[in-house]
C-alpha cells in the first residue's frame, strides 16, 4: 500500500488539468506575442485563461498576473508594496512569525534595505486576530502580509476581517493563499484582499506556475524585466500549457470544493481523533479553524525525521514540516511560533490529505503512526528519561 | 498550407520532450524537497536532469540553476554580477545596443540605481568585435554581457574571444544564449563563459523553464527569496516536468545539431537568395556568421505589419522583429543598431526555420513574399513617391 498524505507539499495533477494542458504542449504552441494566427491562437487561450482565473477569484482579468509560482508571486507582491510605501516615506511592514519563507525571507531582505518589520505573535491555537493587526498598524505602515492558511498547521486566519481593517486604515493587504486556493472559498473583492499569491501545484495543477492577484490600482514592480508580457509587469514568454493546466485545476477544485471539504474534514477529524489517543501527543493548531485536509501533531520523545522514514517504509508519504525547509536541522519556525518548545517541535508530523484518500487509508495511518511512535520511543534515550521521571513531560 | 517560420519566437515541442515530461505530469508528482520516497523519486529525476544539462553545457551540475526561462536567467545573471561588482566599487557594465530587452531593460534599471552602462555599437553586419570589448573595459568594469546570437537578425558574436578578453581582464562575462542553445555548439568552460542564459522553448522544449549557468565561484543573488531550492539561489518548488522536458529537448537538439544545421543552412541560403531578388531589399546581418535558421530582410516602401498579416493569410507564420516587442509601433532597436534608418526598419521580415521546414515550403515562402511585397508596394504612397523620383531609395 502506498498512501500519499503530503498534499501540502505538492499534489498529484488531476487528469482534467493534464488533459487541458496537452493540446498546448502539442498543437497550440505559438508565442502569444506573435501576430500570426498560430501566435494569436495561443494569445486567445491566454486571454481566456486570465478571464476564467479572474472569475474564480472574484476580480478583473487585468488584475491577474501569471507567475512561475507562489514564491515569485509573494516576492513580487511584497516588493511592490514596499516600493510604493517607500515613495511615500512609509517603510513599516506587518506580518506574522509563521509565514512561509517566501514571505519571511523577502521581509528579511527588506529589513536589510531599511524597512522595519513587525512580526505578530501567533496564538497557541495558530491564529492571529484582527485586533493584533489593528494594534500594530502605524502611520508609516505600508503593508500587512498575512497568510490565508498556514502551510504546516493549516490554521485559517480571519482574512476578511484583517482586510477590512487594512482598508479602513489605508494600508495595502497581501495574503499568501498558496495553501488556501482551491481549498477554501476565496473572493478577493468581497474579502478585502488587495494582493494574493497562489500556486497551481497545491491544488492538483502543474508545478512552475502561479498567480499574483493585485488590485488594478496597485502599480507592480517587476522582479523580471524585459519583454512587455503581463502588461509589462512580468517579462518572459508566457507558460501557456502551465497556465491552462492551472486554470483547469482551479476550476475543478472550486467546483468540487464543498463536497471535497466535507469528505476531507471527515477523514481529518477521524485521523486527529485516532492520533490523539497516542499518549503525550498534541495537535498543533486549532482543531476546527483549519484546512479540511490538514493534521499536524507533536509526539514527545521522538525525532520527526525518523518517524517519517519509518512511515515511508510502511508506504506512508508524510512530512514533518514544510517541504521547502526539509533537510534543515532547525525545528519548524511555525511550531516555535505557536509556542512549542524545541524538543517537542522536533517530534512533529504533518499529514495532509486530498479527496483521493480513503477511510481505510486513514485507519492504516493511525495504526502505523501509533506503532512507529511506540517503537521510536522504545529506542529513545529521552523517552526513557521521561518514563523514569528524570525529566518532566512537556505534553501531558 | 500552413508554414511555421517563426522559430525564433517559439518552437513546436518535440514529441520526445513531451514524452519525457508526461510521467512527471502523471506519476512522479512528488516535491523534490520531501523526504519520503515519492519526493525522493522527483529529487533523483532533478539531480539526473541537472547532471545531464551540465554535461551538455560542459560545466558542473552545481553550476546549473533552473529558472522559469531566459528572461529570469538574464535578470538574475546581470543583477548578481552588478551586486558583486558594487561590493568592490565596480559599477560599470558593458553590453551592446542590440541585446534582448531582458538584458537592456535590466541594465536600464541598474543605471537608475547608479550603475554606468556602455552599449557597444554594432557594426552594419550585426557583429561586435573582441577589440571593441577590450577597448571599452575600464578598471571599474564588473560585467560584460553580450548575446551569443541575436534574436532578430541571427548574427553570431565571437563569444570565445570576448570571453578570453574578459577573463584576462578579470571581468565577469555573461551571454544571453537563448537563441543559440540547442542550435550552436556551446561549451561554457572552453568558450570562457562565466554566466549563460537559455530558454527551453527556443529549442523545442516546454515554455516556462530555462537555465542560468554560473561558474561555481560566482555568488548569485536571488531574484526570488524563500525556500532552499537550487542551493538557496532560486526559491520555489522546482518545475520538474518542465525541467525534464527541457533537458530531453536539449539532448535531442544537441545530438542532431550538425545534421540540422546543414539542412537549415541549405534552406536558409536558398531563402535568402530568393528574397534577395526582390528589388530594393536588403539582408539584415552578416550572410554567413548567422544562425542556420535565420533570415531577416528589409523591403523598402512597405510596413512589416501588413506584410505579416498578408503572409499569414497565405499560411505563413513569420515575424517582423522579436515577438516580445510586437504590438509596439517603434521600429526594431536591433535594426536601428545596425544602422537601418527608421523608414526601412519598419519594413522588416524575420523568417526563422526549423529542421521540420522543407525546400517546397521555402520556395512557397519566396513566391508569397515576392507577391505580397509587390502588392503592398502597389498600394503604398511611399513607394509611388520613390518610383516617381520624389524621394530617394535607401536600399539600392
Amino acid at each position: 500500500m502506498q498512501i500519499y498524505a503530503d498534499n501540502a507539499a505538492t499534489t498529484k495533477m488531476s487528469p482534467a488539468a493534464i488533459n487541458a494542458m496537452l493540446p498546448y504542449l502539442r498543437e497550440v504552441y505559438g508565442n502569444p506575442s506573435s501576430l500570426h494566427s498560430i501566435g494569436q491562437q495561443a494569445n486567445e487561450a491566454l486571454t481566456d485563461a486570465r478571464r476564467r482565473a479572474a472569475a474564480l477569484l472574484g476580480c478583473q482579468p487585468r488584475e491577474v498576473t501569471f507567475t512561475s509560482g507562489g514564491s515569485e508571486a509573494d516576492n513580487q507582491a511584497i516588493r511592490s508594496a514596499a516600493l510604493l510605501g517607500a515613495r511615500k516615506g512609509k517603510k513599516h511592514i506587518i506580518s506574522t512569525a509563521f509565514e512561509h519563507h517566501a514571505v519571511l525571507h523577502t521581509l528579511k531582505r527588506l529589513e536589510q534595505e531599511g524597512f522595519e518589520v513587525t512580526l505578530l505573535d501567533v496564538h497557541e491555537n495558530g491564529l492571529v486576530t484582527p485586533e493584533q493587526v489593528e494594534a500594530a498598524i502605524r502611520p508609516d505602515t505600508c503593508l500587512v502580509t498575512i497568510m490565508y492558511a498556514n502551510n504546516e498547521i493549516g490554521t485559517i486566519q480571519p482574512i476578511p476581517e484583517i482586510g477590512r481593517i487594512c482598508r479602513e486604515k489605508g494600508v495595502l493587504f497581501h495574503t499568501d493563499a498558496v495553501q488556501a486556493a482551491g481549498h477554501l472559498h476565496i473572493q478577493v473583492e468581497e474579502q478585502n484582499i488587495d494582493m494574493l499569491s497562489l500556486s497551481a501545484h497545491k491544488f492538483h495543477g502543474p508545478k512552475g506556475v502561479g498567480i499574483l492577484y493585485a488590485r488594478r490600482s496597485i502599480a507592480l514592480t517587476n522582479l523580471i524585466d524585459g519583454g512587455a508580457q503581463e502588461r509589462g509587469k512580468r517579462a518572459g514568454t508566457e507558460n501557456i500549457p502551465g497556465i491552462i493546466g492551472m486554470v483547469a485545476a482551479l476550476e475543478e477544485s472550486c467546483a468540487a470544493m464543498d463536497a471535497d471539504a466535507e469528505k476531507m474534514t471527515f477523514l481529518r477529524d477521524r485521523l486527529m481523533e485516532g492520533l490523539a489517543k497516542i499518549p503525550h501527543s498534541a495537535l498543533n493548531g486549532d482543531a476546527h479553524q483549519r484546512l479540511p485536509g490538514n493534521v499536524n501533531f507533536c509526539f514527545e520523545g521522538i525525532e520527526g525525521e525518523s518517524l517519517l522514514l519509518l512511515l515511508d517504509d510502511k508506504g506512508i508519504c508524510a512530512s514533518s514540516g514544510s517541504a521547502c525547509t526539509s533537510g534543515s536541522l532547525d525545528p519548524s519556525h511555525v511550531l516555535l511560533a505557536i509556542g512549542r518548545p524545541h524538543e517537542v517541535a522536533h517530534g512533529s508530523l504533518r499529514l495532509t490529505l486530498s479527496p483521493e484518500n480513503t477511510q481505510e487509508e486513514v485507519d492504516y495511518i493511525i495504526q502505523a503512526v501509533t506503532d512507529v511512535v511506540a517503537y521510536l520511543r522504545g529506542i529513545s534515550p529521552v523517552w526513557h528519561e521521561l518514563e523514569q521521571g528524570k525529566r518532566d513531560y512537556i505534553l501531558k
